[in-house]
């Protein structure tokens, strides 16, 4: 299988080294033998129609901080372009999500579907902007969209939502979503200011580059989105969202939950609205998790109500979950 | 579909009342008529190949204790008879587990299988006492066999952990698998004796008529066993498990529990060794449920540990994970 991996960073470093780690049993148990033939970073590319080398890649972006002196001729080519010229079966979308315009993300996943690629996208921005007219461009050209790494990262949620409780009903549900903010809260329990919780995440790599994303509760909106598109089958998008993020929590919040024997958590929920925002959860209830968990209670209308708890996303378990779409997209080529 | 219906307690009577109240959608989504030609409880039988009337079947049933009045020639077909002289595409097993021989159960699902029907058990005892030579057995007359409600009940926990997580490598699992002793212990953590728990578990009706199977553990040990053959692709039986029930869990257990932060859990755990015992589980891990909920954290290769939490069997949830089967066995044939 033919591979185009446009972003080059944690997940797509991760994604690399699974494939060289895993080659013999992804080959012998699922005859699956990833190619990389492109790969496309913000300052420019390596290709090879024949394959890349794995190794040599990520020692090139270890030493040089691109891809682009994988060859000699530094090749200056962009996704757009590589998408357009070099010949594959499969985009994996890794760039930066953002929520503005989704780019260039957006445009990367378009050429590739207009050219009859299949597209796996970790990237919740184009997803987030326009996930019903994605996956109706999807059906035109006859690919493929794959998308479970962008929530719950290496838990697969999506695919329990869709697969495993086929043949019922899900009504509602609502969830811990965004790792970063729970990890605040969390702190602010243990009698931590605001101020000092943050820095503490942000010393740990926890927050993203632009904190807006974590604090104001877009990264859980834009999963919130992906969600209710995918289990729900509404079409809604962003602006859909009604969203708060945890910048106004106080201490004081946070007390007045604890004397009811609750915590405050960022919880985005699908119940006939779409919501984002904090609320006191019981700390009994199996979605009141700490730390930088992700938590999500499906309620079904014969099966109860059903909590998944995992990690969110890291670099391994994202890389994880497209090696996951990988294999489904694998197998429904070989079926057909 | 044509089903012959073996056992018609709660589980069976829910089953045919969402054949009911679904009829149109089960149709319409996913093509199933299903066509409930027999049914089989331990006092008689009901047969019609042209399809029973379920409201009637379950009207009978409420005034005679049994489906045998259902006709006027009341009908004293064993359930073997029925599914040597009735012919049908599905044997749905709904009788009561046994743990001594697991009849009449096993030589249903035997004589099913040897006829070419698919078989969907809930009754754990066959799968407890038989699991690898009764997947041979259907590996070699070329017919399905499915018992997703023998463990979680509704929640699809056998599904997640082979389906969701496909292209993982699960390393080690451990759940509170049994909801009666898991109420029992909550109950005593409160400070309540052992016998008052328990009394109060059987006035709600929670334990089993034969309390072994919930207090000495095997009832979670039947369901470690279907785990790890069917997860982790061991061929073990109920001989194997290192089984400790919750008889000798006193108040002081507890109490010493408690003041390390923890609580006593019934966990079954597959970590090399397969095992049933009270173990020491600390509050804030997510694995750490109240109640009667069921829970299980599967440790995972790339993704981490991720834990899922529901409610454990209940009629309506367990015909759900019936239903769930059925679905799955359509789609196969519709594929081949």
């Amino acid at each position: 299988m033919r591979i185009i991996l446009c972003g080059f960073g944690v997940v797509g470093q991760s994604l690399v080294k699974l494939f060289e780690s895993r080659a013999e049993d992804l080959y012998a148990k699922y005859g699956l033998k990833p190619r990389v033939v492109g790969v496309f970073d913000s300052k420019g590319s390596a290709v090879n129609p024949s394959g890349l080398e794995l190794n040599k890649l990520i020692e090139v972006k270890k030493k040089f901080g691109t891809v682009k002196n994988y060859a000699d001729t530094k090749n200056t080519m962009s996704g757009i372009e590589m998408l357009k010229n070099v010949e594959a079966d499969v985009l994996i979308e890794t760039t930066a999500s953002n929520y503005k315009d989704a780019e260039p993300g957006m445009t990367h996943i378009i050429t590739a579907m207009k050219k009859g690629m299949h597209v796996i996208s970790v990237n919740k921005g184009p997803l987030a902007l326009a996930f019903p007219s994605l996956m109706e461009l999807a059906t035109y050209n006859q690919v493929m969209f794959k998308f479970s790494g962008t929530v719950g990262g290496g838990t697969p949620i999506l695919d329990y939502a869709k697969n495993s409780l086929s043949g019922e009903r899900i009504t509602s549900f609502a969830g811990i979503l965004n790792g970063t903010t729970n990890y605040i809260l969390t702190n602010m329990a243990t009698g931590t200011s605001y101020e000092e919780a943050l820095k503490d995440a942000q010393d740990k790599g926890y927050v993203e580059a632009d904190e807006s994303l974590d604090l104001d509760g877009l990264d859980a909106a834009a999963k919130l989105v992906i969600l209710a598109n995918w289990i729900m089958g509404m079409k809604v998008t962003m602006p859909d969202i009604n969203c708060t993020g945890i910048r106004k929590v106080t201490t004081e919040d946070i007390k007045k939950a604890a004397k009811n024997n609750c915590a405050v958590k960022l919880i985005a929920s699908c119940n006939k609205e779409l919501i984002v925002a904090p609320k006191e959860i019981p700390n009994d209830d199996p979605l009141c998790v700490n730390g930088t968990l992700n938590a999500i209670a499906f309620t079904s209308e014969h099966s109860g109500t059903q909590t998944i708890i995992g990690r969110g996303a890291g670099g391994m378990e994202t890389a994880s979950s497209i090696l996951r779409d990988l294999l489904d997209i694998r197998q429904e080529i070989a079926r057909t």
